[in-house]
């Protein structure tokens, strides 16, 4: 690289972050309360899971033995509702579009701003999500059939249960893409290289043998065409720890409202591990 | 790491490149003249094509076109037997255990030194083989069905013609090891970090959407079981060159006498990529 494409290449990620810082604003202002998909492209979108004190150290450990579906990117210190992890004023009471508030496992509230639920025991954990390795696999070259269909990716419960901990436990969710296996080769070279956003494919093939009965019928999402020669790979989901923490029923957990994430100050190349 | 660690890891390349180094002064001074698979044990060895300068440069080209069959890991000078990237002191005419002479594609004689037929226009090619990749999965933890059998890997022809130039063309030959999805995808991983030696996998799973009409019937090699839930995985393999040297039919080839290769002075480690 010569200087001059150096320097093209650091500003194209200055324009990435100064979108992301953008839209975080109109966020923050309450002008902006939809979904966050298509802002902040090429950057890093976090799910939100705001937990207790007494309850966030035990599911630090539930990720930590489960870290294809469950690594955080971020975990703020108890009762600091700031992020520096992510960015430099990524404040999580005001900075997602949309929260919901649920008590001992039931939906008691949504809301855009979190100052009345604030606690001073309350420890957020960003977890990342698979955004950001859909968009290493589409920098790669390759399609993504719910891209093309515009629908969301197909999800399964599977029979791969999670390492437990006292209060946390449940099977593994898992995200399905069909590729031909040319194309799943360099899917599972690409998104190796983000371990933390699920990494590598947990499977591919027959459904069945991770307990898939029907792959017709997803249980979240939108069932998406597998043409002759493709085969379905399966990737470790997001949805498995906001699945664990319901079914853990705390007394109090705040999510983002779905499809309405935090945005971050990172560019997804950030999370490469090489 | 702490210093001791280092040390030790030290230790043990170097205990491996003596290793090396004394089955190279065996097989030099004629004692050894046979098979190298159980010599030098996590160094690479290669496959050896010796060409006559005006084939030479033609060969190089097919090899930068067809990188997944044909990466080699050293091109020797004109003329010149020395091969200073492979180790400090490797004489391709008489640091492998036995040569196979070719003219016009018919072999005319075997022999364990090549000084008779060395030529002052002679390009020695040497190109990396499955033992390093096999070796890297092996230390992945996984297990090869034809280590276990103690067979040849099986082999096959497939419908995938190499990137021809005007006197070397010909199918890409691939050898097949069954695995697991799950440990296929380690599999993948594992040898996409090392390019030089066929890299990751080009194919899974269908052997007819290759052009391999019986997955029992290799072409080279011994047939292995394929287990209920395991599926086949297809690297290219270092015999396609070997193929499209014989069928190229230059005017004089000297290759190693199959299964007794070039032991070189780099640890397997060495070809890997990150």
């Amino acid at each position: 690289m010569n200087e001059m494409t150096v320097s093209a290449a650091a500003g194209h990620t200055d324009v990435l972050v100064q979108g992301a810082q953008a839209a975080r604003g109109q966020i923050r202002s309450g002008a902006y309360t939809g979904q966050t998909s298509a802002l902040g492209p090429g950057i890093v979108q976090g799910n939100v899971a705001v937990l207790p004190g007494d309850w966030a150290d035990e599911f630090l450990h539930f990720c930590r033995r489960n870290p294809k579906p469950c690594t955080p990117i971020a975990v703020s210190e108890p009762g600091d509702p700031m992020l520096p992890e992510l960015g430099d004023d990524i404040d999580i009471r005001t900075d997602v579009p949309a929260y919901r508030v649920f008590m001992d496992g039931k939906p008691v509230a949504e809301t855009t701003d979190l100052h009345d639920w604030w606690r001073d025991d309350l420890v957020t954990f960003v977890l990342g999500c698979s955004f950001s390795f859909e968009h290493a696999l589409v920098q790669a070259g390759l399609r993504l059939r719910h891209w093309d269909a515009g629908t969301t990716v197909p999800m399964y419960k599977t029979n791969i249960e999670t390492a437990a901990t006292p209060r946390f436990s449940g099977p593994t969710v898992v995200s399905m893409r069909p590729f031909s296996p040319a194309d799943a080769i360099r899917a599972i070279q690409t998104t190796s290289r983000y371990p933390s956003v699920h990494g590598a494919p947990i499977h591919f093939g027959d459904p069945a043998a991770i307990g898939i009965a029907d792959i017709d019928a997803p249980d979240y999402g939108d069932a998406v065409e597998i043409r002759a020669g493709e085969v379905p790979v399966f990737w470790a989901c997001g949805v498995t720890p906001q699945a664990v923490i319901e079914r853990a029923k705390p007394p109090l957990c705040i999510t983002h409202k779905p499809g309405s994430m935090l945005i971050t100050d990172l560019p997804n190349s950030a999370l490469a591990v090489f």
